[in-house]
């Protein structure tokens, strides 16, 4: 994600709305509040009285939809939106959802969030027996088991299609009479009911979205429901009955917004509350606590108060970084020159710091922050990390499908503090993280899944065992991160 | 500045460099962290052994400099830029600077930041002379004065040109030969000098220019004086020793980047003290403090800190606003579609909050934040302003020209309460903001420009005279500020 | 087509080369000499030793590959590729072709130029076996076909499936070892093959194509033949013995560049000889005869020489014209402002003109020319038009599906001779059409569709029987064409 | 020219309009018509009831005026405009026209269409004397002028203006409360005066602007008039009564539309003439006489129709030529890729070819069509330029100022032969030139400069002196032209 110096990525924001005589501007609003998790590509399918049209572009919202006319030619009272997350290299605008599909006997839109498990071997079997896709993505499949089910009516054929699918997903669909949403047996992936004033119902990854167009909460998509929304309301049916929650403990980490719920727990206190949890876990005698701007200031506030140790702004973020950037030479940055994040100097000089970060990655950036810290002049850098070290891959929505990439997968702790060359390093706890964000949900997921860093996965691995099998055997020497 | 909340207007930011190999980009990386001071237009001049180039173009440094090679054919070993403040409606790339002018005998590059008091007359006088002008800017004037002067050499001209002019102004200058910083007898605008590890020396508006691009902080450029910098060295001359200094105070409570230094106070610092000030002058019993994003963030801070009420974040920017942003329309504002700042439901609801602001200028948007807060169930908002009512005119560089679009000069603190429908407002006393600066000047200035606040300019008029009378009787009913 | 006076259209051109290391640029450039067949969309699908890559767009090549990375990113030494024509309203990409398929076992380009009759039943059929289209196009129905034939290789199942298809078809598919063109029964539509100095082999709408790069020609690609290039040279086979010529006779008169060869007939040769028989089947006296530029200038120097009359230049078309043209407005069209085409009034003052044009649409182009060229003083317009009237849709490939928007299906030649105040019209005589033309075929076709003249139309209509029929029966009083 | 195969560049085209309540639309459609003089940039000043806005960039009209709101923003009765020819490298919007000047006590807009001789002197004293110049152009220095005059009125104050200045000029300007056009005492550059039906005065560089904007010609501006243009009409006054003829005959050549009329000849009518004198002068035995399209046209068709040779379309233009076009690389063009000519195998094969053009510059161009109609199989190449050899340097508007790049200024007609590989060669003759215009001036210059052929200039050098002495002496072996 370039607006960001994490390298984690999330699959994807999706948003739709039945029932406003603006919807695909609503949805355009509604969208803009989830850009934080996807900035590649963004598109709307709206419902014109049955009749589906789309518009999608690669980019952030405002550049795929940069004229009003856009907006306005996506006419009708019903709509559902996407925002893709960043990849390196495929470009394609053949992958920016929704996808709109047009038959003989009827239209269809779809967006989707999450990684489906069992993909490959799906489309396989699928291609094997005719059929075309015409993206990378996984989010056709459902699309061709809905079109082959031998189910009466488009609600059985998508249970029966979703039963076949593995993994984290949430879909969106808009056919030619109805809105519905689904999610995934585990509800990996967060997925909320609002409704308008003016009684439209609204779908939309993360509650943010529902304050941003001045929406009321309704209730939360639950595992393996399929939401059905027409004009007489909503409906709640379900596929499976073999569900649990195992939230991606990352949605409270990193991906989701501070000002989101998610099963009912604010984001920013359930960060600001993993700060207290890891100051009381790992205390430090210093000057100030230092957030890393812009994930990280909830749980630094946290420590800070829980501590007792002044809170200060001992980094600042450009806020104008954009992605057409023009990047420093390699000599300048040898000279200093650094353009995303500054330590500052006024603040940090001759001062005992306590950085706090959401989480570590490859730790290079870390390193850079520290020493950001330390050129500015700070005395000792003791960095403090409100999660649990990243050990292991996951499978369900996370752009991290190998260890290769983790530090903490091939380092110990007291390894990656010399590495980072901080003056101490202490992460969370497990159940530190499971305390703060604190769901009511019972063993052995607590609700929560953490699988990244215990390895304890909620499904089996279809298609990516020998994936998984695989990169449990990587060895990666960290010594010389970059 | 569309990338705020907030409708005052900064003059635009200044960077030059002499002595590097990399000029134009170092220059680049510069003037992007002086972004927030202007985002209406960019443009660099830079020196390549005595032959001067530029280009400049409409819009945020990132979309003029869009194309690395643009930067490469800025070649040369010095260089300065500028980063203009955005206005509405007159976009011509004629008023982009730095202006590069071209002699017969010679080239001359212009920066300007600031505001001329006497730019009226003395053009009028020079075009009764045949003078011809080609901006709006006041900018200009400098130039065609020094080449009308009788002076022998170049800095000769320039001093005779400066004797000349009014306001608050810092000009930085590219000749053949050498770059040339100066700044007006008051200091209004800050400017400082700093070295980076090959020597090269550099002239920024802000010192966070100097920590991007790994420069050290020499010294600021004081009242009156001019900065020759060139291939020997720098030199320090005066033009005039009839100085004080009273810094834009503006700088300090909502312009410079916090981790910014202006004579010698971290911006950060200053904006926490006087939070922390503002705690001890105006308490009030709460759950938590919140801060409007992004400026007000320390000083919240420092109100918690000094109060022992918690800092939430009860407010959340949007960080992909675009200047390009499609906006709502008014039928979806009234269904509370919103875009830039969300209340943070999970956070506020059925709390009582302390809100932080820096300054109130028209109202509306302190009223807007109120409601947004309880919106989202605050049960009381009480604004705190981490600085004094704004009720004066400023013609040095800040954009506020008129009282008309000041409720402070137009209504007392308890008429604005009401206004902004807060549970209660106060703001910081003009010695609660000397104090929290700190500054070591005496009176009557202590070192700063107060005069928004407290009419007491540090020059005359000049030109503004009139204007300044007039807006004295502007009576403004702000019962319906929308 | 936005680029020309004339409202008709025609429906793509297609280029692929097998053998050459700079492939996808050679593509570019012979699909720049096919620009006038199609200005909507182009795109490219390049061979990289069987990993296949595609990229496409809106707008006229130029604008979708500006850069020259895109081009260097299609690495390979095969690449076919497809300008699309402009049809109103339907900018998608997606319909913009060579479509790439990507299957678990394989991958294929696909190109296409023309229309298919049978379209809306095999895509009703396919639906309903599971399939999912993801274009408007008849294009994609080949590939669903070929992966559902139960053929052992893919020629087979490529055969097997054109067997299955109807109307007026030229293919071009690119696998993962060779590249193959296919014509339909009838050969529609032009395709020729060459060959380069370097030995590849190419492929091409038109022989144009061929010289802009520098190939040779080697033969036309023939009715029913499937031609097959790899990197064992070339081969041809046929899915259908049932074959004859009948080459659309409007790519003679309008559709085709000047420089291609059709069938071994010169397309300029084959106008000016349609000029030349024009003069000697409708003669009158005049001073001076005149082409509408730029398609009918060959056509109107062969009633030049012929009749004796002197050529003059007695219209110019603007060079500058673009798509995104302000046009004017209704008042200012009024005032007699004009963009794309002026008469010269300095050449036809006070003359006798005879205006050739290649044919006539819905008129008003007609109407329009000779009221320029009266407005510029012309004593008497003759307008002389080198082919027979047009009063039959095509549903082979030519955007005409329906008789109300052409003139001559409902209105005799002297009353469209009223209607666009010519002071006398002629048409060019059918077998005037075919002796000009000159091919060496049978009847009935004589190697010609002329269904659009005399609805003797090669093929029966399948799907489109129905709208024929309604066709049949429009009736439009084109008394106020405007 | 980048549109063209020619590297003549002609100076700019003007056009203006009084008393026409969409003036700027209507400039924007006159401009248009002019395009061809210059496609570096392009701008319009508007006059609203004395008040002067402005809009200009680079790039074409159609780029530059992409929004119907840049027009309708520039609203007034009067406007004037600019189109600017393409330099290499000089890419600033600073020195595209209309200068819109802005002074206390009024505004004025200014135009040029040539190239002044004494600019560089005049530049100095100015600039020695305080005035500071904001383009390259010369064009500035006449502002200058009339602001310095002690004259008591615009008109005196410019009339005592133009006396000071030498060299090719047509001047337009606009004033707050008229428009006024100037000549040079050798009326180098045509300048015309036209009236639309609502009795609107107009001013173009050409007449074809008339045609195309709906106005009658009224007159040809003369050598040393100034007509003045309000709101009472028309105007006619001189600065100067030392006048004469001497329009520049390349204008007839190659750079004016056919379409246009130059003191009451039209273009394509003398183009013609060339064509059939130099048929007489230079007659060959050949199978067919070929155009190089565009501007070689007329003369091909007049030299076809003199000699009864037929005239065919041996060579095609892409019509699809862009700006922004990929260039094949070295490689592919010595494979014989080529994009914006092709020869038409189809008719040249096997024959005798007759190939016309307008003039010869530095020959690759020549030697590149020849070598095109060679490899298309044409047995015989025999060159005929329809106007006598390019030997001299221009200063008045034309942009050849170096005898090094004319290869008729280095090498005899019979090297030249050899050099472009023709099977023959001839230029016609001054006096064929001069009979074929047919102006009805009297000696020494017939009405035309011919100075470029026969170094016969009208005017001193001024401040050329010293270059065109130079340029005497350049001696370039053109041997190995590339």
């Amino acid at each position: 994600m370039s607006y960001e110096v994490k390298s984690l990525n999330e699959e994807c924001g999706i948003f739709g709305i039945w029932g406003h005589p603006d919807a695909a501007r609503v949805t355009y609003f509604g969208l803009h509040s989830l850009q934080h998790r996807g900035q590649e590509g963004a598109g709307i399918v709206s419902n014109n009285d049955g009749k589906l049209n789309g518009y999608r572009g690669l980019g952030l919202l405002s550049e795929v939809f940069k004229e009003n006319r856009t907006l306005t030619s996506l006419s009708g009272n019903s709509a559902i939106g996407h925002v893709r997350y960043a990849t390196a290299g495929n470009g394609s605008v053949d992958n920016i959802q929704p996808f709109l599909f047009k038959f003989y006997d009827g239209a269809c839109g779809l967006a989707h969030n999450g990684n489906l498990t069992n993909a490959k071997s799906l489309r396989k079997e699928l291609e094997q027996d005719g059929a075309i896709f015409h993206s990378n993505s996984d989010t056709e499949i459902l699309m061709h088991l809905i079109r082959r089910s031998k189910q009466s009516t488009f609600i059985e054929q998508l249970k029966e299609s979703l039963q076949t699918i593995k993994g984290g997903f949430a879909y969106l669909l808009m056919t030619e009479t109805a809105m519905i949403a689904t999610l995934d047996p585990n509800a990996f992936r967060p997925l909320s009911i609002g409704q308008m004033k003016n009684g439209a119902y609204v779908i939309a990854s993360e509650t943010c979205a529902l304050e941003v167009i001045g929406a009321a909460f309704v209730r939360d998509v639950g595992p393996g429901e399929v939401i059905i929304i027409d004009d007489t309301g909503y409906k709640i049916e379900r596929y499976t009955q073999d569900t649990q929650y195992a939230i991606c403990s990352m949605e409270y980490i990193y991906f989701a917004r501070p000002d989101s719920n998610i099963a009912g727990v604010n984001v920013h206190t359930a960060r600001k509350n993993m700060g207290k949890r890891l100051a009381k876990e790992a205390p430090i005698e210093a000057d100030m606590v230092v957030g890393v701007p812009n994930s990280s200031l909830s749980a630094a506030s946290g420590y800070a108060e829980a501590s007792g140790i002044p809170y200060e702004m001992g980094l600042v973020k450009n806020q104008y970084i954009a992605r057409t950037f023009i990047q420093p030479t390699q000599e300048l940055r040898e000279q200093g020159v650094r353009m995303k994040l500054s330590a500052v100097r006024g603040v940090v000089e001759g001062k005992r710091v306590i950085m706090v970060d959401d989480s570590i990655v490859r730790g290079t950036t870390s390193r850079r922050i520290v020493q950001l810290l330390k050129d500015a002049g700070a005395k000792e850098v003791h960095v403090r990390i409100a999660s649990p070290p990243l050990r292991f891959p996951c499978f369900y929505g996370i752009d991290i499908q190998t260890r290769k990439e983790l530090i903490a997968a091939n380092h110990s702790v007291a390894e990656i503090e010399q590495l980072i060359k901080a003056d101490s390093l202490c992460f969370l706890s497990e159940q530190g993280l499971i305390d703060a964000i604190g769901l009511n949900y019972e063993a052995p997921y607590s609700g929560l899944c953490m699988a990244y860093f215990n390895g304890d996965y909620p499904t089996p691995f279809y298609d990516y065992e020998e994936k998984y099998q695989a990169t449990l055997k990587d060895k990666i020497n960290f010594a010389t991160i970059n």
